[in-house]
Parts: structure tokens; sequence; C-alpha cells
């Protein structure tokens, strides 16, 4: 009974439509499906158009995604089969797209201009859409499966399967445009692509780019310089469009900027107190450029929206989209602040960037977490509120070491922006004898040389490193070494170093750092425990006498 | 030899000057003096002049502070006796000005321009001095007593002495000005007055004005509103002054700030780690209030130093002087943010500020460590350096836990003004049965009400309180509770709340918060115990057992 109303509510079929497509309730997907395709489709057309309008109002909540149906769809019994040909014809570049999930074929074509997460979506129709969701794993729920079953057509022939799947090579793959990437880096995961600095370019101030950390949500999308352009929205809704060559006419600048990833050091938070979600980096989720590009505040006021604008106005964020569909946004005091040095960058280190970088325009937000630093950058937005994207609103928050995801609301818990102190140590080594420093520092005894990073967000200045040789039972302050840093405020790390007597060793060495806001760090995981695995900065410890650490 | 040439340096009489006045060297402070006044003066006048000359220029370094000595005070042999009587007529009403030390008399009156202090040392003089170096210790060195011993003109009258110094009744106190206070504030002491807010005003978010903490370095200046001026001096040099009436004229601004001294809970390092110099502060080194005044940076351009000039000029700091003395700065970024809401305030809780809290005007940083809001204002410098009174450059900062007084230099640290994330539990309640709490957090079973604030520097929010009922083991989130606080940041302590199931109690209540920016406090005090005890920021823990904690 429920099914045979939503047959009525269809509108009559539309020219050029799918030739199929059952009628079927979100509530019984499977099963309807499953009887759809076995032929056993019950009640057709034959209940009375009053009887079935009283449904329609009482059901109407559990179908409004459901823009039309045609009643045409009805006429055939079996499951019709679509050969892979077919499907590829309806690609972005057809009036009609479809697209394949587990072997059945869907028409989405009404569907596409109600996807919350806007036109990604092209990238996927007219091949098999299971390896987007793997990495939009927000589609993996019923509500989503029930959303798709109603543009269901047909089945893809079985002369295309192998093992009732399309096969790999018939499956597109949606990093297939990724860059080439430096065989260095430590990866995590290669589609998307997530891989480590190396600790051995993690004592140089400045991170060669190529070895700098790749932290990809999606795909990188390979865009033309030439032809790309960025969007500005207003909040009045006007939209002004930039190229590249518009931005040279404003005023070029440099920001020496360490980008750090909520999740660096997750892989600590983990083996010092229990298992956090999510890709478990070590220290090398952190690197620093010295970046070029204008300043967003230049932009925005080019663009019609000026700093005193802000005051008067219900702008309380601006947000960033990026080519490959990330999205993210930051507070406008920070993008006004004129000390903020938000900028949009276009070179990384003194050449364009890098593709995994954002080729050829990111966002660049100092002293945040780089989730806000967007890449490829497509459009900003003026706006009452934060990016609703699932980045915003619930990847990078972090919540009490007694919750967990089953019982959180996400609603409660701010996004991340400022990022707290952190340190690590990135190399322990034996001074040999007639070494400089040895020398420098006086020792004529056996030394140990170690060296590391320290780093604040919000632009806070490290001021000290303390250095324990011993588990943390003495401690001593490690030499904050000089560098070139540029920027309104402390955006890039402190190296550091400390050369020891070697009979100080106990089983291991340990650093914390203090930043200007006397803001320390903890000196365990487990009260600082968070289910996300973010902003892990309990002390870093390294063991004397395990050579293979790094 | 070497005094010989002191006297020669010294110009002839001026006319009203001293009587006598012996040329020592400062090397040989007592001895000489000590000679002088035992009437074996050696040396006198008969060395011949081009000798002398050459003397002066080799020992020009040792007497450097010493502008003039008169030939004529070596006329007599024997101290002279001075009544206080006559002393007292040496005031700052006298164009000489002379202070007792230890029954010595001095006349200062051509030291007092170069009174690094300033003219602060105008209190002292007609009388007694040595109180004043009891709350000015910087003066308890060879140095200072050596330059002082140039001065001497001669003892105090035995008459006017018992048991050889002079009494108490004729020492001016320099607190007698200090206003009556609140009973209920716990004195850490008395003069100057250091006085912390009772515990049962920590748990009202504005804390009442006669409740709120004092902390004088030295004593409570009585100001009169009408007549009372302060300067401003620009980086030219040019000063503009202006009066309380002078303020009407700007912008008024309302701001609720929590002031914090960077020694609230030293008590807490000392007892969980070891003895941390200074005032041994509880919980309540720390107040609220809504403040009313007029903006620094209006003020500033009204003065002629508008915040663009601040790209391109040299200063860097804006310094603050109090009429006590007591002088600091904050760098000129935080004097001129948009959003820095630093204040020149009247007003305190819709009143005019109390003496002990500035009257009539005091300076108002917001998210500093309240050193730096100046109280009595008298001048503002806009300048290149930081401000070079004691306060600034030693007392207000901190150093590793391995350091101590005596191997630092203070120089290599910077100055405290953003304080680290703090949170306080500031009761521990019983809650009867029938009561509306238990009622609201659904709790059949007898129930404990836990309270406190939660706060953080840098305008940075409070995002999260941790709150444990066995010393740890087990946390739940407070309940962060509403307020009506204004401002362009968060400058204000955060009032928290939870009520728990009395079985969870073990020892003791932890709490610890988190802010905006991730930061976290510390769970020991030891590895971040810093000789000064400053910013204690562990976990504060309350024994559940006993109930005279607080």
């Amino acid at each position: 009974m429920k099914r045979a109303h939503l047959r009525i509510l269809a509108p009559l079929g539309r020219a050029g439509g799918p030739p199929f497509r059952p009628a079927v309730t979100v509530q019984k997907r499977v099963a309807s499906s499953q009887s759809w395709r076995n032929g056993n489709a019950p009640l057709r057309n034959f209940v009375p158009v009053a009887t079935l309008a009283a449904f329609a109002i009482v059901t109407t909540t559990s179908c409004f995604y459901r823009k039309d149906i045609q009643a045409e769809a009805l006429a055939e019994e079996a499951p019709r089969k679509i050969r892979m040909s077919e499907v590829r014809k309806h690609s972005r570049r057809s009036d009609t797209r479809w697209v394949v999930r587990d072997a059945k074929v869907y028409d989405i074509t009404d569907w596409i201009p109600n996807h919350p997460g806007g036109e990604v979506i092209l990238r996927a129709v007219g091949g098999v859409i299971d390896q987007y969701w793997d990495i939009f794993s927000i589609h993996k729920k019923q509500e989503v499966y029930d959303i798709l079953e109603q543009y269901y057509i047909g089945d893809v022939d079985p002369r295309d399967l192998v093992d009732g799947h399309v096969p790999q090579d018939d499956v597109e793959d949606p990093f297939e445009e990724d860059p080439p990437r430096d065989k260095s880096l430590k990866v995590h995961s290669a589609k998307p692509c997530n891989a480590e600095t190396p600790v051995d370019a993690l004592d140089k101030f400045i991170t060669p780019s190529e070895k700098f950390y790749v932290r990809n949500h999606l795909w990188a999308p390979r865009l033309d310089e030439k032809s790309h352009r960025f969007t500005v929205e207003l909040p009045d809704g006007e939209e002004k469009e930039y190229s590249l060559e518009d931005l040279k006419k404003f005023r070029q600048v440099d920001v020496t900027t360490t980008l750090q990833c909520s999740g660096n050091r997750r892989k600590h938070m983990t083996e010092g107190s229990r298992y956090a979600n999510g890709l478990q980096w070590g220290i090398g989720a952190m690197s620093t450029a010295q970046f070029t590009g204008v300043r967003l505040q230049d932009v925005l006021a080019d663009a019609g929206f000026h700093a005193e604008d802000a005051e008067n106005d219900d702008v309380k964020h601006v947000q960033f989209q990026g080519a490959e569909a990330y999205g993210s946004s930051i507070p406008i005091d920070k993008a006004l602040s004129r000390h903020g040095d938000v900028l949009l960058v276009h070179k990384m280190n003194g050449k364009p960037l890098g593709q995994d970088h954002g080729f050829p325009l990111r966002v660049l937000v100092p002293g945040h977490v780089a989730a806000r630093s967007v890449k490829w950058l497509k459009r900003i937005t003026l706006s009452e509120e934060e990016s609703q994207s699932q980045w915003q609103q619930r990847d990078y928050k972090c919540f009490g070491p007694n919750q967990s995801g089953a019982d959180v609301d996400w609603s409660t818990a701010p996004a991340i922006q400022e990022t707290p102190v952190q340190s690590a140590i990135v190399s322990l080594k034996d001074l040999p004898k007639g070494d400089r420093l040895r020398q420098v520092y006086g020792l004529e005894e056996d030394a140990i040389e170690v060296k590391g990073y320290a780093f604040a967000g919000g632009g806070r200045e490290i001021v000290r490193v303390d250095v324990s040789p011993d588990d943390g039972r003495s401690w001593t302050q490690a030499e904050l070494l000089p560098d070139n840093a540029v920027g309104s405020k402390r955006w890039a790390w402190t190296q550091w170093r400390l050369v020891l007597p070697r009979r100080l060793a106990g089983r291991s060495f340990v650093v914390k750092a203090v930043d200007e806001g006397y803001n320390i760090q903890p000196e365990y995981y487990d009260p600082h425990y968070n289910f996300r695995g973010n902003l892990t900065s309990g002390w870093h410890r390294v063991p004397y006498t395990n050579r293979d650490y790094f």
C-alpha cells in the first residue's frame, strides 16, 4: 500500500528520461528494490487517485528528496540490463547523468542540483561511484542509500561484470591525475595521498617543497593556471571573479609559516593512551615554507568588502572552497586582522605551488590548524555562518578524554582554529671526538646532540624549550636557533639544539616547550586523549637506546 | 690619595647648601665615612690641581653619580648633630632635601634629578628613608649605599634617638594614606596591601568591588580627581596632558575583564613542588569586574599618534607609570589592536574606581597579566623599549624548573604578557534532598555540587572544563554558566558547575580547563616549577573529605 501512492505522486514522463525507474519508499529500500528486480512489483495504478492523495500527504516527509518519478518507468517488469559503454556516455558532458553502484545503474540527473556536496558529484557520473563513497564516507549510511535507490534504472549487464563487480579497469580512478611524489615522504595513505615529511628534513628551518608533508582529503586537482578563476561572494550575494593574473595588481607579501595537521603525532596519543581514530601520523605532519601571495583583506576590499564593514555587518566567517570539494572557514576577525597575515598564496619557497600544495592558489592561514589553509581555491564566501562542510563541522574538533564518537554532540565543540604549543625531538646524535659542536659547548667528554622543533599556534613565539636527558627527572634549556622568518607574528616553528655530556643520558630524552602565553605541553596522553586524536601535544619521549626510533 | 681628587672635582659651594659634605670614594664607603666622622679627614686641598685633574680622569667612572661636592664641606672635623625637627624642614617643599638613614642625615638635593626611580624619592625627603628601602628593596646593595654616602651631612642628634634609632612615631608611614579595606579579604601582606578575594565571592561572575583582590606593589596614593593629570609622551618627545574631564570627550566603552595576579595559586606550586618565592596566594588573586573607560588608541590618536604610525615608527612598546612609582609596559600591537580593548578606565562595576584599584584612573589591559594594568596612571610613554622598571625587567618572568634566581640572566626571558589557561574549584557542596539542582540534574540519590572558575589569557575562550571526582581517574564535562560579559574578545573568566552523584566521590576533586587554542593545564607542578612561582596552573585538587579546605 505504502509503495503504491508513490507512483501516483510521480509526474508524467520527461522526454529523454530513463526508460525505467521504480518507485520505492525510503523506509523499504532493500526489500522493495529486490522485489522490483525479481519482477514482483505489487499494486500497480489501480488505487483511486483520491485515496492516494491522502497517502501522499501522510508520507511526504519520507520522500522529500524526490523531485519527480515517471509513470512510464513502471512499464517494464524485469530490470533493464545496461552495458558499461552506455553508462560512460552519461558523463558530465551528457544531459542525463548516470552512476553505477554495486553493479546497479542510477540516473541521478535530477538529484545533482540537490547534492549537499555540490558539483563534486560530477566527478563520478558516467562511471562507478563506489570509490568516491570510499573517500566521502559520509555517504555510507541508510539515508543516502535510500535516496540513491529512487533513481535506480537497471543493472549492469553481466557481460561487463567479473565476479559480480565492474572490474577495476572500468572504474575511473579519482586519483589518476595526482602528481608523482618524492620517494622520501612517509606515506600513510596513497589515495588520498597523506604522507609525512621524512625526519631528516625536520631539522631544517625551511622544509624543501618536495618534502613538505602532504595532507589531501581527496584527490589533487590538476588545474590550469591561465584559466583558473576563483570567486568572491559578498554578503549581499554579489560575486566577483579573479584570475591569477588579476592577483598581480595586489601587493605581494612573503610570510614564513609552519603548517601542522591536527593529526600530527596522533601515533603518540595512540601509543601513550589508547587508539585514536585516523591516520597514525608521527612527528612529520608538519612543515615550514616561505609563502608568497596577496593579503586576503586586500582582495576582499577590492571586491567591495572592507575591514570597517565587518564591525556592523553580520559577516562572522570567511568560507573557502577548494576545487576538489574540500571546504573550511575561519573567523572574520582573523581574516581582517592587521597582523593576521591571511594570504592567498601562489608561491612556496620562491616557486609556484606544487600540485599537492594547491597549485595554482591556496589560502594560507598562519597560526591556525592547516585544515583552514584551503588548497586549489575556487570560492570565498563571506557569511554569517561557518562552512557547513563535514571538515568544519565534524572532523576537526576535540572532546574530553571520557567522550567517544558515539556520545558526543559535534555542534557543542568549536572547530579547531589556533593550535596549542607543540615540540618534538627530531634527532639524537653521538658527537664524535673533535666535532666542532663539542668544542662550541666546551665538552671534552663524550657528548650527544639533541635537535628538534617547537611551535605554537596563534603567532605565539616559543620562549623556552626544556630538554630532559633522563625521562623528565632533570631539565636543561635548549638553544633556540636563529632563522630568517618573516611575518607580522611568529608563524614559524623554532628549531632548537642542545649538546649534553653522554653520561647524563637515561632511558629516554624528553622535550617540552613554552610559548609566549606561557602555555605548556601535557606530560601524559591519557588526560588529554580525544577519540579523534587531534592536537596531540604530550611530551615527546625518545628512547636513547633505540637507534631505529626515527 | 684616591679620596683627595674627589674634593677637587667638587665645584665651589652653592649658596644655601649644607654646611658639611665629605668627599668619599664609592669604593670605600663605610671606612671613609667613619674616618670623616672621627675627624680623621686626610689630604685636604693641598694637592696641586694639575695632579688632581689627572686622578679625576682615572676615577670618573667610580663617581659619575656625583654632581658636585662642595669644598667648604671639608671645613669641620666632627660630624654635625642634626635634630629631626631640622630634617623635617627639608621636605619636598624645601629647596634642599634631606633624608635620614640608619640615624645618619643626607642632603640628596643634587641626587634627586638622577634618581633612576624618578620623583617617588620625594615621598621620603624630610624624614627617614629606611622603610621606603624596605619596599624598594633594589636599594639594598653596596652600590646604592655608596651613592648615598656621598651626601652625608651629619648624624641625627642623640636626643632624637631611642636605642640608636629614630623612634617609629617620627617615621612617616608610607602607607598612612592607604584606604580602609573590606574585612573579608584574605590579607597576605598589610603594607603594601596584598589581599585576596574571599572564596565565597569567587563563585560570582562579577566580583563585588570591595571584595576585588588587592595587589599593591607600594602604597595606594590618595589622588584628587579634579586636579589629577596624566601625560602622554609621543615618540618625538612632545607631551600632552589630560585631565579626567578631558577624557569625557572620548567614546566610553564597557569591558568585562578578569584580572589575575601572576602569583595566583603560587601556594599550590609551593605545596605541589617546592617553595616558590613571593606571597603565597591561594585561588583568590583573581577577580572580575565590568570596567568603563576610553580606548587607549583613541587617546593616543588625539595626542597625535595613530595606529598607522606604528607600522613605520620605531615605537614598539607603550609604557605606563603609576603615581606611586610602579611602572610597566605592553607591546604596541596590543595597545593598537582593533580588538585589544586596552582602556584607560575610571569606573569599576559602575562606580568610580576604589583607591586600591587606581582611583581616579588606571590602565586596563584585558587578557594580560594584571601587572600591566597600571593603577593611578600618571604617564604614558611611546617607546622603542620596554619599561625599564624592575617590575617589567625582573619580577614578572618565568624560568625553567631547573633554574634558580642565582643562575638566571633576567634579560633572556620575556616579560609575561598573556597568561595561560587556568581553572580552580571554588566550592564543593552536598546537595540536600529536594534541592532544585538535584532535580535539574535528575539525581534522586545523594549529590555533590562542584563550582569554580576557568580562564585563559589573550582573550581565548574556555571551550571545555573537565572535572574529576576521583583524583583524575574519570572525567566529566562541567556546565559552563552563561553570563553577560562584554568586550571584543573573551576577557572574563567562565564560571562552571557540575552536579554528580556522591557515590562517585574519591579522595579529591580535580579540575582542568581547555581554551579555544586547545591549550591545557599541566597535571603536576614539578615540571613547570619556576622559582618566582609565576603563572601556577597545575590541576587544582581539592580533598573531598577536608571540609576546611576553603
